[in-house]
Formats: C-alpha cells, structure tokens, sequence
C-alpha cells in the first residue's frame, strides 16, 4: 500500500547531461565526454566521500567533479566558467515525461535527493514542478549520500510510514539497489541504455516514462 | 619515520588490465573496452556494496563486474568464461619494477587490499613475490572495502604502530585518499595517466616507479 510515491532527482527528474551543450560551445568536440566523466566523477565523489566520513556539499562535490572531468580531458577551465556552469546546473531541464506524470499522479509527491537542498529547491521551481513536489528531503540532513541506508530512512521518518509504504523511483540503478535494501517498493525508470547493476539486489520493475506510474 | 611499507595490490603491484588480451582473444575489437568497464565496475560495486552494508567477497564482486562490463559490450560468455577470466584474474601480472623494487625494500612489507585472501596469496605466488610479502591483509577481515577507515586501520592494528608510522603506497587516488584521511604517510604510484582525484584532501607525493622508493 503505497502512503508516499518518492523521487530520485538527478537522472530520474532532471537530466544531469542537460548542459552538454553549453560544454560543447565552450568546449568544441569535448561536450559530450566532458559530460560524462563530470557524471561519473560527481557519483564516484560522492560514494568515496561518504565512505572516508568526509562529506561536503553536493554543489563542492558536483563543482570538484567537473573540474576533474576538465583535466581528464585537457581543457582548464577558469574560475569563472566554473561557477557559471555549477549556476546552470540549478536549473538543469526535467525530462519531458515529468511535468504531465506530477500532474497526474495522486500525493504526497517527495524528493529524496544527494542534492542539497538549494539546488533542488532551484532546479523545481526552473522546472515548473515546485507545486506538485511537497517535501525535498537531501543529503544535507544526514551528511552522507546514497546508498547509505541513512538517506533512504529520512522518508520513513519524515511521513511516518513503513518502508514497504514508500514508493521510490529512480534513473539509478544503483540507487533502486539501495533503496531495496531498506525495504522501498521500487520502481526503475530507464533514463538510458546502461544494462542493470549486479549490485546482488535482484532488478526491479522498470518503465520508460513516468506516466506508467498513473 | 616508517615502521612498515604497505602496498595495495591492484593497480599497484599488479595489473588490473592484465586480462586484456585474453578479452581481445573472446571478444575481437572490444578486450580493451571490456577491461576498463570491468574494472571501473569492480571498483563502483565494492563502494556500493560497503555504503549499503551488503558487502560480498572481492572474488563475488569481481565476476559480478565482469558480467556487467560484458553486459554493456553486448557481449555474452557462458559461465565457464567467466570461471576462466576469474581464474586467470589469480595470476594477474605484476608491473615490471615491483619484483625488483621488493627485493630492495627493508621490511617488513605487507599488502593490504580489497582481495580476498586467497586471491591475493595466489597472484603474490604468481608473481614470484611472496617471499618478500610478509603480511597480506584484506578485506575479509572487516566485511567491508576501501576507503572506510576500517580496513586502513587493519595496519596499525596487525602490527602495534601508530598511522604515522605506516608508509602507504597505492597506484590508486581514491585510495591514496582514503589512506591520507586516517594518518598514514602516503606515497602515490603513477600507473596511468589519469589527473589527481579532487577529494578534498591534497594530492600526496608520486613516483612514476616503485625503485624509488628504495
């Protein structure tokens, strides 16, 4: 019986490869590649830092990333453009299924994010869905990012239901792993070709598009 | 001042792309692209599987891996394939200067790293290093994988130092991290030429070559 239906936010929502473009005008022939490292390197941070007991904020960890990601594939990038990509990243664009499936899908409608919560509460409101979504709930509550069980427990504790009542949802293989290991129904939603994680989860049901949640 | 030299072993002492040939060999024009993805799984799966607390031998882990990477290449090995590969993953190659550099290096030396104990026994035997090997610690003994701090403090622990006095040495950054974060005096091997991880936490002083350690 579901009692909340929970979003992931970065590669179910929003698109973290939504700024590929503007990597590619500053970055001519590297767009693409640059995007992809900056992905890998902002999760692998993320997984490290919570594992050495060092967490910091997802925008100091998302800003690193891309700095990483500048140096893997030559380019040094000043100051400046960092900041003016790590501003565009608050308003990365939602994936087109989301506005029509938030407004369809009966309540109460959270966010359970690594994001930290300007940059989620930035990036609803530039996606137009800051009504739908009632409750974002971020790493910044627990100083540790997914899939520590830690984070996935804030939606229990927050609207005072069991695990099994929480729907989650996630672009994440790795993230529904993680979410099933605390005892979320979980929904996969493919955002990509990356077959599943062998993570020793088993697969959850998988859709195409957030409307088949309806 | 030292009382111990510690080394990881893949990407360290031994190559993780030491199969790619073999890869080349099953899968014609994609050994080298199957080798990355494996071995970039094998490292996402041991930080997963430690965040999540569902740890799993390295052995487990490292197949698990391979499936996945043959899973994205669109390739399909039967299961004695994959026996094969895991086989052969216990004789991996040691980079060149590690057997020279070993024999010239006062001890006492000791490994410790992700493997399982029976792995890394075997690939020190493969590698005609085990005499010099005096102590192999892995992530059996705490059930969980680098960077959390438990396992690093398996050193001080096995061998009545304190952190400062470990001399750590890993081809991997994130490692080197891990390391740094709790006390040891950490020394980086260059094994590829991939930019510093950005981690927060300073970049330690590399060698191109184990010799120079001498």
């Amino acid at each position: 019986m579901t009692a909340v239906t929970v979003f992931d936010a970065y590669g179910t929502l929003f698109d973290p490869h939504g700024l590929t473009e503007r990597l590619e005008t500053a970055f001519p022939g590297r767009g693409r590649a640059i995007s992809v490292s900056w992905r890998h390197a902002q999760l692998r941070y993320t997984w490290l830092r919570s594992l050495m007991g060092r967490w910091a904020p997802f925008d100091v960890v998302t800003a690193d990333a891309l700095r990483w990601a500048c140096d893997v594939h030559g380019v040094d990038p000043d100051d400046e453009m960092i900041d003016a990509m790590m501003e565009a990243y608050r308003s990365l664009p939602a994936y087109p299924d989301v506005g029509p499936a938030l407004e369809a899908l009966p309540g109460p409608l959270a966010i359970l994010s690594n994001g930290s919560h300007p940059m989620l509460q930035a990036a609803c409101n530039a996606a137009g869905i800051s009504d739908q979504i009632q409750v974002v709930l971020s790493s910044d509550h627990v100083s540790v990012y997914k899939p520590d069980p830690r984070i996935y427990r804030l939606v229990p504790d927050r609207f005072g239901v069991t695990a099994d009542e929480v729907r989650f949802v996630s672009g994440n293989g790795w993230d529904c792993a993680g979410a099933a290991a605390v005892g979320f129904d979980v929904i996969h939603v493919s955002r990509g070709s990356e077959p599943p994680e062998r993570l020793g989860a088993g697969s959850p049901p998988t859709i195409v598009d957030l409307r088949d949640l309806v």
